[in-house]
């Protein structure tokens, strides 16, 4: 079976997974996660967005957090910008990895920004080309690329002509998300079979939610498409507020088990994941949709 | 991608999910539940197991269930045995579709049923036999096949041809299980490559657990094998004492959702299976750990 022999995740959690909290995590339980996070050998971290503090007060430390960020030479810190405003702050704090994002459905993408996909994506190309002319590496990414829970499939074309244009513009990595969990193994062939050609050798990531259970078999269908770059979370951590544990992203611990169980080198250590998960589990007083850092809570598996 | 056009589950959420619940179904909620399932378009039904009732008092029914089975003519309702008592109790009940099943694990046939895999081997030839002439048709399945918790990997030489014997008993279809949910989609496509030669054609089942979240991955892998049979349990229910949560079969309705999306058809309608599902959450008041059947809780996803 022709499968890369690296695979590189990158740990969105404390973006991803925090932000869809209301209770507000410590700076401090967030960096002790982080370095947690890095020692288990976890070297990608998606750390913050800056937002609307007013609008995401989980995620209104963000300054602070990169201040007190360790200074690991081989870590690579990101964050989570959607806005010109955003940038601004990415810049300010001096964070150089920042991610933009805009949805291939005009639906969604007008519910969740209030504007419309050609806006959207003018404003996306304007940041593009910003963020590049600041220094910084850009990540560009696309949502609902494999469905919308209002209109449906996407269609192919739109997702890869954005890909398209964001590579054009100056993105130095492509990130397609399915965003509803809606993506399946045959889905996910076919737009990154389509994508592949048109982002001039640019890396891609994928982003996976697990809303459908789905998670993995799409990373499988990936891994044979050539992908070797996924976003997960702690724990599956996450989730769509109208259906309570059922949604997140792909559990880094599921994921790193299934990689390592296939022989492809993550270069993390499940059970040093699995205790950052099982604090926040605590913290919380709530279980996380993932399933391997439950193996490691004292449990015994039979 | 080569994938079949049609799929046959075979729903043993009655057997393998209802056998792990301490508290006692009525056998009128069971037949409820089997009612609402063959509503749904399931037509392959594990009803029971034949097994000590003083050991799995859930299970005590079987003679009366099996009684009060609808007379759909198209289904197909099975049970599982574990000895020849439990052949010929299935034998005086009248159901002539009967399971066997023994672990490739020796330590684990050992801790399960007492018995070294030769002893269990040698009986469940004798079993075969027996059922045959007895005019049964005979699923042989094998447990542990793609990994074990005491034992770590199987070989495939050792499910090959425990599975090569069972067709030359002959046994009418092979099962081969997940028990532990260790397998993965590499060693899934491994495990198949070398059983489909030795089996003279005969049918095969492949039976997952979703322990640590691969299920689905795995059902892909299976599927680009050529493989169009799976046993599934409606909303993933069952599991193992020792990972709250954590394990079940894969969810019947998570299944149908993936297969369907990928334009294979089931022929089941994944709310009536969902129904079922809430049905059972409330009647033992949690929640069972598919994802597919909470999309239809009431709760609207976004």
């Amino acid at each position: 079976m022709n499968l890369p022999e690296k695979v590189t995740l990158i740990e969105v959690g404390p973006r991803d997974g925090f932000q869809f909290e209301k209770k507000i995590i410590p700076t401090a339980l967030k960096l002790k996660i982080i370095h947690g996070l890095l020692d288990a050998g976890i070297r990608n971290i998606q750390v913050t967005s800056f937002v609307n503090p007013s609008i995401v007060p989980q995620m209104g430390d963000a300054e602070e957090l990169i201040k007190l960020l360790p200074k690991n030479k081989d870590a690579v810190f990101s964050c989570l910008v959607l806005n010109e405003k955003g940038l601004r702050r990415a810049e300010n704090a001096g964070i150089k990895n920042v991610e933009i994002s805009i949805s291939a459905s005009d639906t969604h993408g007008r519910k969740n920004s209030g504007m419309s996909y050609e806006t959207a994506f003018e404003k996306a190309k304007r940041m593009i080309g910003l963020g590049k002319s600041l220094g910084m590496n850009i990540r560009a990414g696309i949502q609902c690329a494999f469905g919308c829970a209002y209109e449906g499939i996407i269609s192919a074309d739109r997702v890869t002509h954005t890909a398209e244009i964001f590579a054009e513009s100056g993105a130095d990595i492509i990130a397609v998300s399915d965003t509803t969990g809606m993506a399946n193994p045959v889905s996910v062939q076919n737009i990154i079979e389509h994508l592949i050609p048109v982002i001039s050798n640019l890396p891609v990531v994928i982003h996976l939610h697990d809303t459908r259970g789905l998670g993995l078999a799409n990373v499988f269908a990936a891994l044979k498409c050539g992908i070797s770059r996924f976003d997960t979370s702690l724990s599956g951590m996450g989730g769509c507020p109208f259906v309570p544990g059922a949604a997140g992203n792909i559990s880094t611990e599921d994921t790193v088990n299934m990689l390592e169980s296939m022989n492809i080198n993550t270069g993390i250590e499940i059970h040093k994941v699995a205790a950052c998960s099982l604090m926040l589990e605590t913290f919380f007083n709530k279980k996380f949709p993932g399933k391997m850092h439950r193996l490691y809570s004292g449990n015994r598996y039979d």
